[in-house]
């Protein structure tokens, strides 16, 4: 099994672009190729991830990106899991280059649906969902993560309050990110008197739709050595599956394919999540954050609001949590999410995450699902 | 790298289905999961290719059926790469448990599109090509391949009739294989009076828009070894590209990624088009089969249609193309087509395709590709 190795990142501004969807591609993909300082022709095969392409008339992108990158004549697909399509195909594309198939990859995430208004986008998201069942009645994504969000609130020490915190944490995270989509203080206060989505989320729990592309380069470590001294080693690598509908499962407050997907991630790496320096995980609501920080081992069930309350999950704090901003403020172009959270932990890795530093990082976690967990993958990476 | 075996195949019936797209995939993956005598907890994960799950109001596929087969905790994903999502999405499965990631997977393609109408689906498809320079400017998938076909019969001796006898010797073939969609006889005449769709083509060129689901069981040697002494082994796998659009081509009489994956494939197999018993091919149009065929090596450039007037490429010719009666007549569920033909192949290597086997055949290739062959995947398996 060969050593992986993430070369290079780039990414567009996350948020509403005017830009097609082939075109945002190509600029996170020519960002990344740039980072990586590498000639494209280098690049062996192009793993994109994305969920509708239908809204900007595009599907079967890969042809279509590497052809204008000046390299048709390369392998290419598309990977989706909903929300969980960028860590997804991050993954396929580490199998392949693990196994020895490829020596660098193209991992290209994107989306562009702003443009279809939020009835187009409410009502084709909801068939990430298990739709016979959930969207078919009725049930989208933020009235489900309401219901998670209303159990953890029943069966923990837990306030609407402590929920609004992780959104006032991340705003603060993304005001620092130049390509966050929301650049924008909030406070507690903010939250609580924001509209009602689903109860108990508010407006400021929810995280936007936005356009946006994150790419990466993917290699061997001998072709990471042979044009780089500033990389990232992908040490960990895991997937898991849940239930596809939330009534399918025992409890609404832990999303079991999470803690599958971290428990073979930390084995592959050796470490456990105390090793953890800070980690970039799925917030696409609030409530979210709260129940992927616990799932994936920082904190005791039920005690993930504690360790909001207490600052340990602030870019200055202990264990600091989406220092990009997240889904929640730097944006959830879906797509193209894991792809973004990779490109963040390789910014914070290699010195390049400028203002939103987190201090002496040596080891960062990605975390990022589909629909309600239905499907998930974490991956761990380490400095050189 | 670990060898990798065909051991079990299910496909529902191709055509205009009822069912729900969950269910036509769920029907193919329990038929692939008898079929190959296991009980579904041995799968590891499931690797699905589809394209518009918007059809019928469900992407994210792979939790949903992974859940209905009773194995949700397994990771699943959905693999797109336009018509070609099957053959491409098998060979992800291929590399994934040739590395050991995986010691036996499920490979299930779908699509459900036929009760959308013509209109949409003839729309909806454009978007897998390059839709800014193709799709947008009108040239829907029938003009690009009548522009081909008209380039064929400008270079070359060829005749619409030559074209019109590989929808002929399909319909044979299809009309042997009870899961077709179109079980019809056709004759020259029938074809050449169709009505013309985009000239060259007439409809009797045209494959159709069809609803179908099929699925295999992927597994190590060793796994095989222990479950069955009726399997196949996958001894060939290779992919290419092409550049996403026509007129990006230096010639519209040959497709480049097609010649790429073969030699690929080849290559991996120690073996060359000399050694192929028979192949399925993707057959979209009848033009497609006379290029396939020729760029997957079987005939000079140039000659592919003098090989169909001699009967070579049917069913009992010294190379049978398509015996399953090809996309023109068992029909192209665009995200199932790729992993149907190797249903096929697996039928005919097993013993299992009663009226329409191919005599002695030891070695078959199946050959699949994205749009006008932006995307491409080679496979080549052995019986045992």
């Amino acid at each position: 099994m060969e050593k992986v190795c993430v070369l290079g990142a780039g990414s567009t501004k996350y948020g509403k672009l005017d830009d097609s969807i082939t075109d945002i591609t190509i600029q996170a993909s020519i960002g990344a190729i740039e980072s990586a300082g590498i000639d494209p022709k280098e690049i062996q095969a192009g793993y994109i991830s994305n969920v509708f392409g239908v809204a900007d008339k595009q599907v079967h992108l890969g042809p279509v990106v590497m052809s204008n990158l000046g390299i048709p004549e390369k392998p290419s697909l598309s990977i989706e899991s909903a929300c969980g399509s960028g860590s997804v195909s991050f993954r396929e594309a580490f199998a392949n280059v693990a196994a020895g198939f490829y020596d660098a990859v193209l991992v290209a995430g994107t989306e562009k649906v702003t443009h279809t208004g939020t009835e187009w986008t409410t009502t084709y998201f909801s068939y990430c969902s298990d739709f016979f069942y959930e969207g078919g009645a009725g049930a989208s994504f933020p009235g489900l993560f309401a219901s998670m969000a209303r159990a953890y609130l029943n069966e923990f020490k837990a306030t609407e309050e402590d929920l609004a915190a992780v959104a006032v944490k991340n705003h603060e995270n993304g005001l620092l990110n130049p390509k966050a989509h929301l650049r924008k203080k909030i406070s507690i206060d903010d939250v609580m008197k924001s509209a009602v989505v689903a109860s108990p989320l508010k407006l400021y729990d929810c995280c936007p739709f936005s356009d946006g592309a994150s790419a990466v380069i993917l290699c061997s470590e001998k072709f990471a050595k042979e044009h780089s001294k500033n990389y990232v080693n992908v040490i960990g690598s895991g997937r898991g599956g849940s239930p596809a509908t939330l009534q399918g499962r025992d409890h609404m407050t832990t999303i079991p394919s999470t803690k599958l997907a971290a428990q073979a991630a930390y084995k592959m790496a050796g470490i456990t999540a105390k090793d953890i320096d800070f980690a970039e995980v799925h917030d696409c609501f609030t409530i979210a954050e709260v129940v992927d920080t616990e799932d994936l081992g920082f904190f005791e069930k039920g005690t993930g609001v504690q360790a909001v309350r207490e600052g340990r999950t602030a870019r200055n704090g202990d264990i600091p949590i989406n220092p990009s901003g997240g889904l929640k403020a730097k944006g959830h172009p879906i797509g193209a999410t894991g792809v973004g959270q990779v490109v963040e932990v390789f910014e914070q890795l290699t010195g390049k995450a400028g203002e939103r530093t987190v201090k002496d990082a040596k080891i960062g976690l990605t975390h990022n699902f589909g629909a309600t967990g239905a499907s998930c993958a974490v991956h761990i990476f380490q400095g050189v």
